[in-house]
C-alpha cells in the first residue's frame, strides 16, 4: 500500500487525464451546438463516443480499482479529503454501467439531439418518438444497474440531485401547486395592471449582445476566462475554470429572452468560474447538483436582476444603448415588465411563478416514462392534458408542446426537477444573503454586485462537489430543504407587483 | 491468429478510436486559435498533451503491437489494404521513439514557441539560440531513432515527405535557383510595367469574406461539411472528411490576403473532403505528404485563379460587391496585379516564383544545422547572406529575418523543403489537367471547376495516404519528380505578365 502522498498523487494523475478528456468531450459538445457544420454530426456522434467511452474505461479499469480500495482501506484519513472521496464515490457509480451500455446511450444520445432538432422544426413528434423510445429503454437498463430504494426514477434523479427521492418531491410540488393557483387566482381580476409591454418593442440584435454582455460582466464573470454565443438553446458550459462557455438567444422583438437569459447562463457561469482553484482537474470542480447550479443561475435571473432596484442602475446604462425604446419609461416600469405573471406555453419563456408548473408536468411524465406507466406515445397528449389543468393553457403543436425542450433527447431525464429545486435553493440562499449583507438593495441599485458574488463564492461556489447539496443548504441556512422560502417569496413578488396581499 | 476479416476488424476498431482521439485533438487546436478565451491557454496544453500522449500509448501499446504482428505475418495478402499496411508503418514509426524523448521534445517545443515570440517581437536571435540548439540535438536524437540512409537530415525530411532525399533535392534547387536569376535579371528592367495596385484598395472586411467564400464554394468546397473563420494566421484542418475547417485573415487595403489565404486552404480543404469515404477514421485518410497537400492549394492559388481567364469570370462578380474599388478594371489588369514578381523579404508574403528560395535558403540551414555543419550561432549571418545572394535583399533585422517563421520552434525541421515541392507538383499536375480537359482555359473563363474537381478527386484525393507521394506523381505523369514543368510554366507566367521571352 502506498502512502497517502502517493495515493493522492497516483489519483491525481488519473483523474487529470479523465478530466482532460471530458473537458475535451465538452468542447465537442459545444462546438456542435455554436459552430460545426451540419454534415459533421455523424462522425462528431463517434467521436463523443469514443472519448467518454475512454473516460469510462479509466474511471472504471484495474488502475483506478486499484487506487480505489486503497482510498478505502485507508478511509479514516483520506475521506477528509474530498479529492480522493469523490475518486472512490464516482468510480463506484461508474463501475456499475457496463461500457457497451454506456458506448450505445451516448451514441443514441448525440443522434437523438439532431433527430429532435428535425422533428420539433416540423412540429412532430412522431418523428422523434422512435429515437426517444430507444433512448428511454437505455435509460431503464442504466437505472436498473444503478441503486435506488423506492422507485427506478429515483436512480436517475439522483445522478442530478443526490439524496433526493420523487416521494420526498410529491408534499413540495403539492404544495407549489396550491400556492401557484392561489396567485393566478389572486392577480385574475387585475392582471392587466401590468404589462411587459417594455421588453417587447424592437431590438436591434447586436444592441441586445452589447447590453447583455455588459450586465454578465458587471455581475463579475470574466470574459478573459470564457465567452458568449449565438445557440438554438441557451446553455452554460465549462471545460475547466479558466474556460467557461455561454450560450444565448436573440429574439428582436422581446429583449427579456436575450438578457435574462445571459444573466441565467452567467449565474451558472460564475459558478463554474468560483470554484477553488485547487480543485481544478478533478472530480470536486463541479456544481454540486443540478438543483444547486440553477439556485447559481436563478438567483441572479430570477431574484437579484428582476428588483426594482436593479433596474434603477440598468435603466440609464440601457437607455444610452436603446435610447428611442426607452423614453419615458420608469424603473418601475421595468419591474413590472419582467415580473407579470401570465402562464405560457413555453418554459424557459415562463414567469417565475408559473415556471414550476411546467416542471412539475414534465416530472410527472418522465417518472411515469422510466417507471413504465406510460409509454411516449402517451407523451402528447398527457403533455397537452396537464398543460390545460396546471395552466389553463391550449397548446396547439408538438414543437410548442412536448418537443419544445432538449433534454429528454439528451437522455437527461431526472434533470428537470433541478429546475424547481433550484428556486427552492435560490430564495433560501437570498434570505440568508439579506442577513448578511443588510444594505443589499442599495448596492444593487448602485449596479454593485460584488458582495452578493463574495458571499456566494465564499458559501457555495469555492467547495464545487466537495459538499452534497443538502450539506450546502444546511450549513448555510441551518435548515433542510423546503418550499417555505420559496412560496413566501412568490406571494410577496406577486402582492408587491399587482398590489394585491396573501 | 485471427482471420484477415477479425483482424481488419481489430485494427479498424483500434484505429477508430486512435483516430477519434486526434480529431478530438485537431478540434481543440481550432479552438484555440479561432474562439478560445484567452486565459484557457494552460488547461487547453494540458488537454492537447493528455490526448497526445493517450493516442499515442494507443499506437504503440500491447494491442497495437500484437495487431501489427499479425498483419505482418500476413505480409503478402494483408499489405494488399492500405488501411493494414499503414497501420503497421505508423506503429513502427511511432515505436522508435522512446516515450521520454517524445516527452522531452514536445515539452521543449512547447517552450521553445514562447521564446521565439518574445525573441522575435524583440528581434533578437540571441534570445532564441539556446532553446533552438537544445531542440536540435533533440531532433537529432529523434533522426538517430528513425531509419536513414544518407544524411540524419534525411529522417526528419521523410516525416513530412516519405522517400525524399537532400541529395535529391540538391539539383533540383539548383536548376531553381538558376531560372529564378534568369527571371529576376529579365523583368529588372521591365519591372515598373506591372503593378499590384488593384488589389491594394481600400476593401471591407466583410465584403472580402463574402467574395472569398463565394470563390470557395465555387471551386467545389461543400460548406455543409465545413467552414471559413478568422484567425492570426490561416490554416486548413480537417477532423473527418466530414468536417473540414479553413481559416484566414484579412487586411482591408490588400484583398489578395484574405482572397488568395482563402482560395489556398480552401485547395487544402477540396483535398480533405474528397478522400474516399472507406478510409474515413482510419489512417488513410490524410494527405500522401505535404508536398502533396501543398500542391493542391498551390495549383488552386498559384496557378488556376491566377489564371486572366479566371478574372475574366471572377472581376464582374467582384464588381458586384466591389463596384467602386473595380471602376476602369480589366481582367488583364487583374491578370496582372495578381502575377507581379517582386523579391521581399517575408516568404509568406513572396511571389509564385522568387518563393522557391526563401524555401532554399531555409531548407540548406537547416539540413546543415541538423547535419552538424553549422551551429545556431551561425544562422543570423548566413541567413542574411543568402537573402542577398539568393534574392539581393538586405535583411534588417532578425524579426524580419532569420525570426519570420514559426516552424524551427516547433520542431518542424524538413518540413520547409514541402512548400517549394508543392510548386513542382503542382506543376506536373496542371501539364496533366491541362491535356485530360482541352478546353480548361474556356471553363475557367466561365467559372466552371467542377471538371478540375473531379479530375483531382479521380486521380489524388480520393486515394488519400494509400500511395507515397512519387506513386501518385508517377501514375498521373508517368516522370518522377522533376522541377522541369515547374520552370517551363515560370517562364511563360513571367514572359507573359512581363512581355518578355527565355
Amino acid at each position: 500500500m502506498a502512502t497517502i502522498e502517493s495515493l493522492k498523487k497516483q489519483t491525481l494523475d488519473l483523474m487529470h487525464t479523465i478530466q482532460d478528456i471530458s473537458a475535451a468531450t465538452s468542447v465537442l459538445n459545444w462546438d456542435q451546438e455554436t459552430y460545426m457544420p451540419s454534415g459533421a454530426s455523424a462522425m462528431r456522434a463517434e467521436q463523443i463516443s469514443t472519448l467518454s467511452t475512454l473516460a469510462h474505461q479509466l474511471l472504471t479499469g484495474d488502475k483506478a480499482k486499484s487506487i480505489a480500495s486503497d482510498i478505502i482501506s485507508h478511509k479514516a484519513e483520506t475521506f477528509k479529503d474530498p479529492i480522493l472521496r469523490l475518486f472512490v464515490e464516482d468510480h463506484e457509480e461508474s463501475v456499475k454501467l457496463p461500457e457497451d451500455l454506456v458506448r450505445r446511450t451516448s451514441k443514441t444520445q448525440s443522434l437523438a439531439q439532431d433527430i429532435w432538432k428535425e422533428a420539433r422544426s416540423k412540429s412532430d413528434f412522431s418523428l422523434f418518438a422512435p429515437i426517444l423510445s430507444e433512448l428511454i429503454e437505455l435509460k431503464k437498463e442504466e437505472a436498473d444497474c444503478r441503486t435506488y430504494v423506492d422507485s427506478r426514477y429515483d436512480a436517475l434523479l439522483n445522478i442530478f440531485e443526490p439524496g433526493i427521492t420523487a416521494e420526498q418531491l410529491n408534499p413540495i410540488f403539492d404544495n407549489l401547486r396550491i400556492s401557484t393557483k392561489k396567485i393566478l387566482d389572486a392577480i385574475e381580476p387585475v392582471k392587466h395592471t401590468v404589462s411587459d409591454a417594455p421588453m417587447m418593442k424592437q431590438y436591434e440584435a447586436n444592441k441586445q449582445m452589447e447590453f447583455s454582455k455588459l450586465i454578465a460582466e458587471k455581475m463579475g464573470f470574466n470574459f478573459n476566462n470564457g465567452r458568449l454565443d449565438l445557440t438554438a438553446h441557451p446553455f452554460c458550459t465549462s471545460f475547466t475554470q479558466y474556460d467557461v462557455r455561454l450560450t444565448t438567444r436573440i429574439k428582436e422583438n422581446d429583449l427579456a429572452s436575450c438578457l435574462y437569459g445571459v444573466i441565467h447562463e452567467t449565474g451558472h457561469g460564475l459558478y463554474e468560474q468560483g470554484f477553488s482553484p485547487e480543485y481544478t482537474r478533478t472530480f470536486v470542480a463541479n456544481g454540486a447538483s443540478i438543483g444547486m447550479h440553477e439556485s447559481q443561475s436563478l438567483l441572479w435571473e430570477t431574484i437579484i436582476t428582476r428588483t426594482e432596484e436593479f433596474w434603477h442602475w440598468a435603466l440609464p446604462i440601457m437607455s444610452k444603448i436603446f435610447p428611442e425604446q426607452t423614453i419615458g419609461l420608469t424603473a418601475k416600469d421595468m419591474y413590472h415588465a419582467v415580473n407579470t405573471i401570465q402562464p405560457s406555453l413555453i418554459r424557459v419563456e415562463a414567469d417565475e411563478i408559473t415556471y414550476n408548473m411546467h416542471i412539475i408536468l414534465r416530472f410527472e411524465l418522465e417518472r411515469d416514462l422510466i417507471n413504465g406507466n406510460i409509454t411516449v406515445h402517451d407523451i402528447p397528449e398527457l403533455w397537452n392534458l396537464k398543460m390545460k389543468e396546471y395552466l389553463g393553457i391550449q397548446t396547439p403543436n408538438d414543437a410548442q408542446g412536448c418537443l419544445q425542450d432538449i433534454h429528454w433527447s439528451f437522455g437527461g431525464f431526472g434533470y428537470f426537477p433541478g429546475y424547481t429545486l433550484g428556486k427552492l435553493y435560490a430564495a433560501m440562499e437570498w434570505k440568508e444573503i439579506q442577513k448578511a449583507i443588510p444594505d443589499i438593495y442599495s448596492q444593487i441599485a448602485h449596479g454593485e454586485f460584488s458582495s452578493i458574488l463574495d458571499w456566494l463564492r465564499k458559501n457555495i461556489h469555492a467547495y464545487g462537489r466537495s459538499e452534497k447539496p443538502g450539506e450546502i443548504i444546511k450549513r448555510i441556512t441551518g435548515n433542510s430543504l423546503s418550499e417555505a422560502e420559496f412560496v413566501s417569496y412568490a406571494y410577496a413578488k406577486a402582492g408587491s407587483i399587482y398590489g394585491i396581499s396573501f
